[in-house]
Formats: structure tokens, C-alpha cells, sequence
């Protein structure tokens, strides 16, 4: 089948300490592309069910994507994947930065790691070479020292490291991996399975030209494309906001996540918004690999007790929401050093905000007491419980930190005493800084996505409302109405089905979601064309919505296989309850609308209404019959 | 929603005698597009189930698409439908030809006839007018006086009529409907919805330009692909020899229909195929609207017993099976005969040679005797009794006509005797000339046709098989690997599913199966274009094979509705029985391996496997949640 790509996958086996290079061959990229939908093709493959997230049997994915690197805005995404230490089902993370783009340059699609190093070690991938090295003297460092100390002893200052800091080591069942040492794989706590391999990062650096199938028609493409990115009018308000231009939209909406997502709005959010940001501490705006819009943040304290250096970047809004509002603190400096800390000591910003607010709403319950943290007052709004907070989980200080280090589900069964309700998590991971009672396919999604609750699953509903006449960049698909973000029913299914496919395969092209998102400039006629031009495949939308639908697929028999199935499908008790101010104020969701819509769309996945478990005819038909075996027995 | 297309239809009570006309709306148009898809919409909507398919309450209705009449090869077919009186489920049936563009020219994407004329009828649609005429003085009459005698009373040589002969007066209940003489609409009886309604014809003249949203684009699309469906080699085949070209291939391949299916190859096989035509009979070859290709015959024998005028066309590979190899006749001037008769009656040739297949097996097992045939030898390979039997049935002849003439099932029930096993049909509706013993998922698409069994429903395994490199073409769909013809289980079912959603587009753009089909000159992506172009929409491949599954949902929900499930979806028992001779002697189908297939299939369309009913999953991932109204007792 000789239609034009072809890739190499690196194997490195940490326990023997062999290193081998793979073909899978043309027609397994074409059914997965990259990203999750590759990486969960080979978990699915070779993974035991029922291994311990951080033994030796883990195994962790670094996967890019056909497309990935190459010179088009936002084509540079890669997922980090394996089962989970903080939910014990499918876990996956993705990262923007150079990271992604520099494997494919050193000649590899994707990274397989097997097995433990005996001690701590890193990779390092040199235009087709592979060595396993010691980390012995970086172990223990953070970030920022490590990511130097390694560049010095490899003698390469442009080396990419992905790496992971003490959270990572200390196996915070929700530190994430970080590039640059600001881009992270945020979610699911993908670096403590790098911890408990004793691998403290992989460093790449490549030289080679991506191959380009049609180049004449990519060079057609890629210029049309990079102006058109450029001179788009919501990439503009990125660029000069960052992603922290939806502060205040969402605030006005009612669905900014405050006190611990009692409230829906946050009276000190005007302090937190990325206008704010851009008067006082922002330093610069950063992108990732090709990026004219470069939507990422690098702030800057130069003095003080919230003293913060801008090579670990600057919040985004999801952090300013977890690590401010979500914890009512209105003080942008103390999120930002909150936002450093964590990138210094590669911790989940969102699960790390969350646990924080968790032990707060506890705390003012009367279920912690200044006893549990060493008589620091931690009520909402106190930036120094928030600091503390970060340093202890990290660090897993005896005590607080050792206990919210395990992520609020654990933490509260732990605690008991009604502490579960505090405990705003789906199947083990805290929920991301969206407010299902004002989006209702983002509570939907947050519901099935086999990560737990994760907010890039699905595009969030108010954005299409917002889009207007931008709505025809979703027609493509055949959505021609607009669909309300308090909707239920059988319109809102139909949306999010379409639209939680493509986010899928923007998943496993390693595509933006800022590029190619809710506003696309890049639209999907012109996805596909670039694909085309790439790889040399006479693809169609059709395919790759296919692709898309067979990634979530790949997902759901990962977590059937564990278990999982339909009671770990919901949203917690919260989003049921009323908001308690703002724009939605009195509004929660309406529990047999929610599993309404929880049927119809198992129903329109092809999946059994019972626990969600695809059916035979589903399989054949996405080409994925290979995974019945996986998922007979749960029928 | 200001797209680009909009258009009208029109409707026209006979009871009543009035004429309206309405625009459904670019959303309607958007959703269904035309043919099947738009035809079944409105069926569903107004048809009231359990009618009686011959009384004034049935709905005919005829429809172009938003495409058709483009001046690109194939862009013509359109569609008439009703419910059937041949099956009591949904009846629809394609013809080519020039009727379907001229009634674009005159202004109307389709057609809706409601109640019954007090006196035989015919509609006259002249550039956006309408009139409902007599047609007392051309009622009785054959087809080639009658258009005459249209033209002549409107003075107007080219208007295009679609009409029926003496088969669809006399309610034969598979009369078709035939324009030019020659360009049937063949299956289900639509012929006899006609005759029920006392309509004779729809005449049609229009001299309107099509409007093309986007001209220079469709200027190039359409200058390149005239070349290139011009040149395509297949396409030359066609030319030369017509659909004819099949019967030695069909004959090698072991599943050339012969002796009512028990046979799979026809030792006269060489005496009816294309070639043979080609040096004899054969006077021209003819086309549709547009087309270069030319597939279509017109034979003429000027002199003897089987004297034919060209201008009724020639066979084409269905009737030189079914009024051929089927009754083992071997005599090309004969079938050439027996088709012009069905042209001039209006029969279908399918179910008439196979009606007249049936009455010679049970003339040969002496459950028919020559007190039934008026002394007439009904053996197989008598020519006599092939077309006395077609003027029979077309004039319902007390006797054997009239028993034939209310299809096999019909028949059989009424003979008793055991004659139920000669009567091959699947919801009353004969078998095309296609074994599914060497292509099963032709046999799964007999079986799950809305309309009973069905050739034109998904396309020929085999085709694909041939097809070799032109694998390639269908491609974008996501289908890489070849698939054998007698292949079952999950691979047959997953390329069965998309080429059905295909076809079934084809089917709603009233898209030729020959420049779109198997070794597509026309590709999918750039039908994608042809559409976008002409209409204004950017839509992709997903969209319009989601129309496809729509389309296919439609008809389903219409046979739900009517009592119809999956006992009805099977194959008549000779199908599992091994073929007596040819290539496959031998081989018969696996009822259990067939029986799997069929609840893959419904798995794979999202229907309940019990009885094939839409989950409300899939009806709202559809848009079609209005239709669960229809099926929620069924499930």
C-alpha cells in the first residue's frame, strides 16, 4: 500500500536497557495518526489489565503525529500516555512547546518506554541515536537546574528536554511532565509514572528535514494558512491575552469556577484577567514550534515574596482559575509564583489548585483544623495556604501534602467525615476550571472522558455560541443550528458526538486547539488538505472524523478492560446543586436530563446503554475488532 | 442560514386538482438533499402507515437533488417513490435519462402527487407552469404512441416524459415508470402507484439555466472531469459494451443467475454478452443528460419474429440475465424483444423474467401444468414463453398473467404446492441478476434494502476485487485492505457499511453508479467539490456520507413503521444451497456466518440487533429525532 508515509517508532526497555527502532508500517499510522489514538493502539496491545500504575509493568507513551512538526501554526502537539496513577484508568496528557516537533526532526514518531532503570536515568535521542543515561546527580533537582545541567552534559544547548521535577519523583499521583520548563502534559499524572521508572526526562535534539509528500502543494497551503492565522481575529486577542482573555468572559457567563465551584462568579476576577496580566506583570508573549500567534504567557517579579523568573513562563487561564478564583484569591502574583512553583516542581496546576481548594472547603467545615496544616489559616482567599500547599504536595510533606499528594478522591476517603463532597473529581482526577451547569456537552464530556474530568475532550459549547457567523467553521460536519450551553437532549448529543470526534483527532494529530478550535482559522476542508499534502493519503473528512471516533474508542475498552462502565460516568453531587452566585445563579443541573444524555450518547457511539461497552458491529466498523476479546465478557 | 441553495417543489393534488408550490428551505435541501433522502422525508412525514399502497391515500413522489442537471457526466438520476405495492414496505426506484435535469430546467427539484384523478391524467410542468391534463384519449396505449401523442397535443417535440403503458394501468404491481422509452425507474412497482392514481405521464420542459454558486470553480471541475471520465478506461469498456460487457465476466466468475439461480454459469452466456451484441444487433450507443460515456444500447431487428425499434433502447446486463440466463434462454434477438415489450408495457424486466423464472420451475416440478400456460411449453430455454408471459402479465391475462402479475410472492402463496421456494424475492420483491453465494455483501444488501431485494443498494464485492490498484478510489472512505467476495464477519461488515452509505448518497444526488461507481472516475473528494460548487456549501465527505446514512435510516424507520423487522431482512432458502454449476458449483451461503453478518450490520448502523430499530442515540446523532415518534413501540 504504497500511498507515502511511513515513521519509526523507538522502543527503550528500561529494565534491560535495550534500545530498538520500529516500523508498524503505513497502515497503522493511517488508522491512528499519532497522539492517543497511537498510544492507546499500543497499550491496548501491551498493557497487562490490572498492573499498579507505578510498577515496572506501566508504559508510557510519548507520542507525536504524522503531521506534527511540521512549518504550520499549531501543528505541533504531543500526548504522553499510560494507565494512570491518579484514576487507574487510560491516562493522557498533551503538550504544545518544541518538544513534539524536535522527535520528529531526531527521526522518531513515538517513544515506548517499558520497564524501570535501576537508577535514575534520562534519555537522550540524538538524530536517530539513543542513549540511556544516569540522572544520579539531577535526581532530586527541579526543573530549571536540571534542564541546565543536562544541556551542559550533553554539550547541546538546543537539546528539548521533557522532563520531570520532585513532584514527578515523589510520585504525586498528579505531576505532570513539562518542556521547556513551561509546556506541560498537565493531566493525569503521567510524571509520576516517569518517577517511578526512575526516568527523570528524555532530551531530544533533531536535524533532519520532515519529508514533505507534495511539497509544492504544502508551500501553497502553508502560506495561505500562516497569513490567514495570523490576520484571524480571535488569534489576535490571543496573542495580546493568552488564553487568560477568558477570565472575564467566563466570569460573565456565571461559570467561572470560585470557592471550590459553589460560586459562578468571582468578584476579584477583574484582578486575575489577562488585561490585568498584560498591565502589570507580563513580560512577553511566547508560542510554541512555527506559531505567529504564540498564545502562552511569560510573566516576571522581580522582587518581593511572590518573586517569579519568566523562563517558567506564566499562568494560563485554567491555572489562573485553579490557583486563583477556584480558591477566591484575587492576588495575580501569588498565582503567578503559585503557577512557577509548579512548573519548577512539575505539578498539575488544575489537580494541584483542586486538592488546595478541597483541603479549604474542609478546612472551613471544620474537618481539618489548624492542626493538619501547621496552623496556617486555610480559608479561601489566603495566598500563603495556597503556596504552602503546593510546596507540601510536591514535597509530600508528612501530613497535609503526603494526603492531597494522592489527589482529592483518595484524600477524602482518607479523611472521611463527609469530606467527599468537597471532593469535586470524576473517576479520581479534580475536575479543570469549567462550569458544566453553564456547558452542558463540557459536563458531558468531563462525564465520559476516559481521563476523568478533562476539559480538552470536547470544545466547550458557550465558544460556538460566541463564534456567531463563525458557526459555518463547524457545517463542514453538518451542525447547522446552534445548540444553547444549557441545552440537553438530542440536539445537544448530536453536537458533541461530531464535535468530540474532531477534538479527538486534533488529539492525535497533535493539533492545536487555538489553531484549529472553536474560531478555526485553520478550518477542517483545510485539515484535511494539509494531511494530504503531508503524508501523500487521498484521505477525507470522513476518515479522519474516523480516526477520531476509533481514538475515543480506544479509550473506553482501555478503562472496560479495568473495570470502569457506567456509575463512573457522572459528575460529582456539586453540579447538581445550585450556583450560588453570579449569572447562573440558582441554576445546577437536572440529574435525569444529565443521565438522559448520558444514554443518547452511548447510544450514538454504538455503545451498549448499559455501561457504555461498544458493540461487536461498532468494532468491525471502526476497523477495531481486534478489541472484542478485551471487552466480550462485560456485554 | 444564507448558504447558497434553495429551490422548489411541487405539489399537486388530483383529487382536488390544485397545484402548489413551496420552498422547504436550504436546511431541508442541506439535510436530505434529493432523490431517496428527500423523497423518504416527505413520505414520512405525510405517507399514513398502513395505507394501502393503490389507494388515493399513497404519495408518489418525484425527486431530482440539489446537484442534478449539471452538465457533468452522470449528475441526471432521479428517483420516484411511494409506498410499494409490490412489498407493502418503501418503494423507490432510479432512472437516468434526460427527465430528471429538464424538470430542474423547468424549475422544481421535485415532485409530490397526493390522492387519485377522477379521470386518467397527466401533468404538464412547462418552465414553472403546471397543469393537469386529460389523458383519456392516450389512456391504453403503449408507451412509444403515447409520448407521441403528449408531444403532439403540447406541440411541443421535447418535452421529456415520464409515463406509464398498459403494465402500470393495469396496476401489475411492478409496473415501472419510463422516460424516453427507454430510462426505467424499475423496481417496486411505482409504475402501478401511477396507474392507481389514474396518472399517465409527467411531461416536463424547462429552459432554465441550473444555477452554479460558484461558476469558475465549477468551470474547471467540470472541463476536468469531462477529460477525465472520458478517458477512464472502465468507462471505455462501458461505451463499447454497455453494462453488457458483465456477462462473461459474471458467467466466469460462477454467478451468472441461470435456471431461477440454481445455476451459476449459462453455457449460452457467450450468445447474450456484450460482444456478441456489439457485432449483430446493436445499432447505437446511447447516454444520459451530459454524459460521454454512452453505456446505454439501442439495438434494432428489422425483420422475423422478434422484430425490435431502437427506439426503445436495448438490455441492458439485468434483463439479458433476467429474460436470459435466468430462464436459459440464449437467444440475444429474443431477450432484445422481450425488453422492448417491458418498454413498451412498462414492466420491470427483473421481476418480469423472474416472475416468468418461477412459473417455468414450477412448470417443470408439475405444479404448473399446460392447462395453466394455454398449451404453451413453459420449460426453461423456451423463448415463446418468456414473451407470451411478459404480454400477460402486462396485460394481467386471466390465469398465469394475473397470477404473475402480483410478483412471485404473491403467486406462490396462491398456487400453494410448495411452489413458495421457486419464488425468489426478499420482501416480495424478485432478485436482481447478482448471486450473493460469490459476493455476500451484495446478498447483505438484498437483505437489508428497505426496498426488498435490490441491486443498486451497495456496490458488487466483486467490483472491488477487479478493481485491483483502484482500491486506491476508495480510499478516503478509510478502506485500505481488500475484502474477497465471499468473505463474512467484521471486515465484510465494516466495508459493506461505508460503500452502503455511499451508494445511498448516490442514490439521494441521483449520481450514476458508472461515473462514481466501483472504479470512480469521479472520486469521492471531488464529488465533494462538484457539490460545493454547485451549491455553495462547504461540506465535506463527512456530511454527505452522513446524508447516505440518513437516507438508509429513513427507509428503515419507514419499514418499521410498517410492521417490517428482522425476520423480513433474510435471503430466500436457495441461497443457502450449493450452486449446481460453475465456478462456485457447490457453494451455497452459511445461514449461521450470514446470520452474524446481519446483527453486525445493525450493530454497526446502531440498531438494536432484535429487530433493526434505531436506537434514539443514533436518531439524534442523525438529526432524525423527529422520526422516534415512529419506532419507540418497537423497541
Amino acid at each position: 500500500m504504497p500511498y507515502g508515509y511511513n515513521g519509526k517508532i523507538l522502543r527503550v526497555d528500561l529494565t534491560s536497557g535495550t534500545v530498538t527502532v520500529e516500523e508498524p508500517g503505513e497502515l497503522v499510522y493511517r488508522t491512528y495518526l499519532g497522539g492517543g489514538g497511537l498510544a492507546s493502539y499500543y497499550l491496548l496491545k501491551e498493557l497487562k489489565p490490572g498492573i499498579d500504575p507505578l510498577s515496572a509493568d506501566n508504559i508510557l507513551i510519548f507520542a507525536s503525529s504524522v503531521i506534527s512538526g511540521v512549518p504550520i501554526a499549531g501543528m505541533v502537539r504531543y500526548t504522553v500516555a499510560a494507565k494512570s496513577p491518579l484514576t487507574g484508568a487510560y491516562g493522557e496528557a498533551e503538550a504544545g512547546g518544541f518538544w513534539g516537533p524536535e522527535l520528529k526532526f531526531a527521526g522518531f514518531d513515538a517513544v515506548i518506554v517499558t520497564g524501570k532503570a535501576e537508577r535514575p536515568s534520562y534519555l537522550w535521542i540524538n538524530d536517530g541515536t539513543v542513549e540511556i543515561r544516569s540522572a544520579e546527580k539531577i535526581w532530586g533537582m527541579e526543573t530549571g537546574p536540571a534542564q541546565e545541567m543536562i544541556r551542559d552534559e550533553l554539550r547541546e544547548k538546543r537539546a528539548r528536554v521533557a522532563m520531570i521535577g520532585p513532584a514527578g519523583e515523589n510520585l504525586v499521583r498528579y505531576a505532570c511532565v513539562v518542556n521547556e520548563l513551561k509546556h506541560a502534559n498537565g493531566r493525569t499524572g503521567m510524571g509520576a509514572v516517569m518517577g517511578s521508572k526512575n526516568l527523570k526526562a528524555v532530551a531530544v535534539r533533531g536535524t533532519k528535514k520532515m519529508e514533505i509528500h507534495d511539497p509544492e502543494k504544502f508551500r501553497e497551503l502553508s502560506k495561505n494558512l500562516t497569513e490567514l492565522i495570523g490576520s484571524h481575529g480571535p488569534n489576535k486577542v490571543l496573542h495580546k491575552l493568552g488564553t487568560s482573555n477568558l477570565v472575564m468572559a467566563i466570569n460573565n457567563q456565571g461559570i467561572l469556577p470560585t470557592r471550590n465551584f459553589r460560586d459562578g462568579s468571582f468578584e476579584g476576577a477583574e484582578k486575575l484577567s489577562g488585561e490585568r496580566m498584560a498591565e502589570t506583570i507580563l513580560k512577553s508573549e511566547e508560542g510554541c514550534y512555527a506559531c505567529a500567534v504564540r498564545c502562552k504567557r511569560a510573566v516576571e517579579i522581580l522582587s518581593g515574596p511572590y518573586a517569579t523568573s519568566r523562563c517558567y513562563g506564566g499562568p494560563e487561564y485554567e491555572t489562573l482559575s485553579s490557583l486563583g478564583s477556584l480558591l477566591c484569591i484575587d492576588n495575580l502574583e501569588a498565582v503567578a509564583k503559585g503557577n512557577e512553583l509548579c512548573n519548577r516542581y512539575t505539578l498539575d496546576t488544575i489537580s494541584a489548585g483542586a486538592a488546595i481548594a478541597f483541603a479549604m472547603e474542609c478546612y472551613e467545615a471544620g474537618i481539618l483544623t489548624k492542626a493538619d496544616t501547621e496552623g496556617i489559616d486555610f480559608t479561601f482567599g489566603n495566598p500563603e495556604a495556597m503556596l504552602k500547599g503546593i510546596e507540601w504536595i510536591a514535597f509530600r510533606r508528612r501530613g497535609l501534602g503526603d494526603l492531597l499528594a494522592d489527589g482529592v478522591k483518595i484524600a477524602a476517603a482518607r479523611i472521611g467525615k463527609g469530606a467527599e463532597k468537597f471532593a469535586l473529581h470524576i473517576k479520581g482526577q479534580e475536575l479543570p476550571m469549567h462550569d458544566p451547569r453553564g456547558k452542558t456537552g463540557q459536563g458531558l464530556s468531563f462525564a465520559v472522558s476516559p481521563t476523568g474530568a478533562d476539559h480538552v475532550r470536547a470544545p466547550h459549547d458557550t465558544a460556538f455560541q460566541a463564534a456567531g457567523p463563525n458557526l459555518g467553521r463547524i457545517a463542514p460536519l453538518g451542525l447547522l443550528e446552534p445548540v444553547a450551553g444549557r441545552e440537553m437532549g438530542a440536539r445537544k448529543a448530536r453536537n458533541f458526538v461530531y464535535l468530540h470526534f474532531i477534538w479527538s483527532l486534533y488529539e492525535s494529530l497533535g493539533v492545536c486547539n487555538f489553531v484549529a478550535g472553536p474560531v478555526w482559522a485553520l478550518t477542517l476542508p483545510k485539515l484535511v488538505e494539509v494531511v494530504q499534502a503531508v503524508t501523500g493519503w487521498e484521505t477525507s473528512l470522513w476518515e479522519l472524523m474516523k480516526v477520531g471516533e476509533r481514538s475515543v474508542n480506544l479509550g473506553r475498552v482501555f478503562n472496560l478492560r479495568e473495570g470502569f462502565g457506567r456509575k463512573d460516568d457522572t459528575l460529582p453531587e456539586r453540579l447538581f446543586e445550585p450556583l450560588e452566585s453570579g449569572a447562573l445563579e440558582g441554576k445546577g443541573l437536572d440529574r435525569g436530563e444529565f443521565d438522559d444524555l448520558l444514554t443518547l450518547y452511548y447510544e450514538a457511539m454504538g455503545w451498549d446503554p448499559k455501561d457504555g461497552v461498544p458493540t461487536r458491529g461498532k468494532l468491525a466498523e471502526l476497523n477495531l475488532y481486534w478489541l472484542d476479546e478485551f471487552v466480550k465478557d462485560r456485554r
